[in-house]
């Protein structure tokens, strides 16, 4: 079931607590107008400060031009309350549909770029492309996370981890080994 | 507890299903007579054929010398059985133990590289590096799986995704949703 988040804005320096663990992603992206979405499942934190995230949007995808021409988009966290969607998404394309009108997710703005926030996500990572030079060859797009919006509850949301064939690994129980790492590693 | 894996060799092009889901995994290095292991959480899938999976070895790492100068590695893949391997590798260094000793794995040769397979782990990625154009600025390796080895059961490993802080997230069930992919999309 979908519910509403309340959400604040977290520092952006700690935003791998939502990436890291690897959970298919929803990319929202605008340019002249139109807006789209994709999901995501090859992306990886590169850098705390400033946080940095790779990540490789096939140019096959309608979203491929809308990202690669604004320099920005947002990477949204989406929970298993949106399993459904997730697929739907990943199997159609914005070149014949609205993603935002058929699979009735709400687009709100965001405040650093253009594109908007998916508010039925979990996290919402504002992105600006910080290094476009391997997109030619790999389609590897280097983005800073400019703004973190996170919903104060759950802290470790249900996520979707993707394992190809149509088959998602959900995430689990968390366990904590705090009291093994040494303080600088923390 | 730990188990004995009995491993096939599969397509390079299939190792997605491991990766993806983005477990922290173990990096074991060599370079003129030393090995050494680390764990890392920031990894991506590029590509099918080549086999790329761009990765984040920090500079402080005693792995990122032996990384660089050989330009090889092998990625493993531990399961939930090895999480105190998991986190005392990550709280120590190479400069001053020599981490299979003393966290009693076994290092077992490779086939298309001089990096050891860490037996006890449930897939082993031999990888070369493809292109380190991204090392100096981003410390990002781009490797390509030249060999892949599988444990053959089980086909989904229960798998440590980190989050940060200490905590881990532990794989969950599997749903597939296969019935509502496009055929082209599988």
């Amino acid at each position: 079931m979908r519910r509403r988040y309340r959400k604040i804005d977290l520092p952006v320096s700690t935003i791998r607590r939502y990436l890291e663990p690897g959970p298919i992603v929803l990319v929202s992206s605008a340019w002249q107008g139109e807006t789209n979405i994709m999901t995501m499942g090859w992306h990886t934190v590169m850098e705390f400060v400033p946080s940095l995230v790779g990540c490789v949007i096939a140019a096959g995808n309608h979203s491929f031009e809308l990202v690669r021409r604004s320099g920005e988009c947002v990477i949204n966290v989406p929970t298993t309350a949106l399993t459904d969607e997730v697929v739907g998404i990943g199997n159609t394309t914005g070149a014949s549909i609205d993603k935002f009108e058929r699979f009735k997710l709400t687009a709100d703005p965001a405040e650093r770029v253009a594109a908007p926030l998916i508010r039925e996500c979990h996290t919402n990572l504002e992105c600006k492309l910080a290094d476009g030079s391997l997109i030619e060859r790999y389609n590897f797009f280097i983005f800073e996370v400019v703004k973190a919006h996170v919903a104060t509850a759950p802290k470790y949301p249900e996520t979707l981890h993707y394992t190809g064939d149509g088959v998602f690994m959900i995430s689990g129980r968390i366990v904590s080994r705090r009291a093994q790492f040494r303080p600088g590693m923390l």
